[in-house]
């Protein structure tokens, strides 16, 4: 169930930017890293939040599902209000190291209000060189992993540090989206957009983060993302050596 | 970040059945009532979680974003683990009207281990006829006229009665996913789900629910659809001259 605010809604709560906000979209990204934030951003009456794309063709998930995306990095505006980085896995890894999308989110970052990420699209802001001497955060399995790209990892579930917001793994991104709507309107909004998503989170389980869950469960989980780690890393020293010694 | 579980997460937690998990899109549906359970879903390996529509065409949702179905109903296996309903509002009255749709859910829904829905989609479980004489749950805005279907609504976040599991307004769907995936495989295996999903809620408002929320902003998140509510009022008296007064 999904309103745009009514004009009573938006007037008595101080009008709004006629701006946009920009969600990537790159193969195999995480839905939910997604539509989490969209969910929050869509409510902005007057802001439109476009998901944008290398090309307009489906972009399919990590978990196969095709979502079309609205706009093109070339066709995407200039001087985004958000822009907004989902992750992944195998498709976040070609995403670090693909030019077009580190050059649309070099040239959209630095313009934008604010430079966002759900779980380890903050990897992708960091290839990009958004976060060097920033804080941030990400999945809680590679989030130590930033501190390659010369941010500073912090262990908390949404990181705000100048303009930069980045959010912890996966579901962090209902979290991270109801602050960046906070921060776009104030308080008072954003709890109209908490209460008509009825974000009020009751799980019944408690192990959503490594010091919540069992020894046994964290180290399984660990295990799984090994490969992914290793990556990361070579991802990290391959772009330090270029650094290094840049191409003549 | 998503991970199918591994072989040694899987026999340590009891092995899995070869079943299938299905979401329904329909046009308007929202996406986040979709993505939070299915984000849930996804991790049982060897299960197969499944986007099914009425064509294989892309369905848009009630924020203008295409998603492309997996299967189509008739494609669609018989014996459904799970099958789960979003909500939406405008499209989410056109679906309980559609006898397509309908039928569909009656026929797959009386064969499903677990009927679910997310927020407004309980309305359409209650259309179809599968909550009559269940305890259940919608989004706050709408909850109580589950009763003109039959149903008895409870306020509460994830409502099970017997095999029904419904969900509360939007955010819920990752609570009744997660409910959903504890039912099916235990907690200790939803825990795994929790901890890969990172699933510890930590938003910095408070203002989820309506007891929770200012009066001022319930009052006009409540205005915004009172088109909506009538509407499903007129849905519901239409179903019941129907059924009195049955086709000859």
């Amino acid at each position: 169930m999904t309103h745009q605010m009514d004009s009573e809604f938006i007037e008595r709560f101080g009008g709004y930017q006629d701006g946009q906000l920009a969600i990537v979209l790159y193969p195999e990204f995480t839905a939910l890293d997604v539509f989490g934030p969209h969910h929050m951003f869509i409510n902005l009456m007057g802001e439109r939040t476009l998901l944008v794309a290398k090309t307009r063709e489906p972009v399919i998930s990590d978990t196969g599902v095709y979502v079309t995306p609205q706009l093109t990095f070339e066709e995407c505006p200039e001087g985004l209000l958000v822009i907004c980085v989902p992750g992944g896995t195998n498709g976040t890894l070609r995403a670090m190291q693909d030019q077009a999308t580190l050059d649309f989110l070099r040239v959209r970052g630095e313009q934008a209000r604010w430079v966002t990420s759900v779980c380890t699209g903050s990897l992708v802001l960091a290839a990009a060189g958004l976060l060097e001497g920033y804080q941030a955060t990400s999945h809680w399995v590679v989030r130590d992993l930033l501190s390659e790209f010369g941010a500073q990892p912090v262990n908390q579930r949404v990181v705000v540090d100048r303009n930069r917001i980045t959010g912890a793994g996966v579901t962090a991104g209902l979290d991270c989206g109801l602050e960046i709507v906070a921060r776009l309107r104030g308080n008072t909004y954003a709890e109209g957009v908490q209460l008509l998503s009825e974000y009020d989170p009751q799980p019944t389980l408690n192990a959503g983060t490594p010091e919540k869950s069992s020894p046994e469960t964290v180290r399984m989980m660990r295990a799984m993302f090994d490969g992914f780690v290793e990556n990361v890393k070579q991802v990290s020293a391959a772009r330090l050596s270029a650094k290094a010694a840049p191409a003549e």
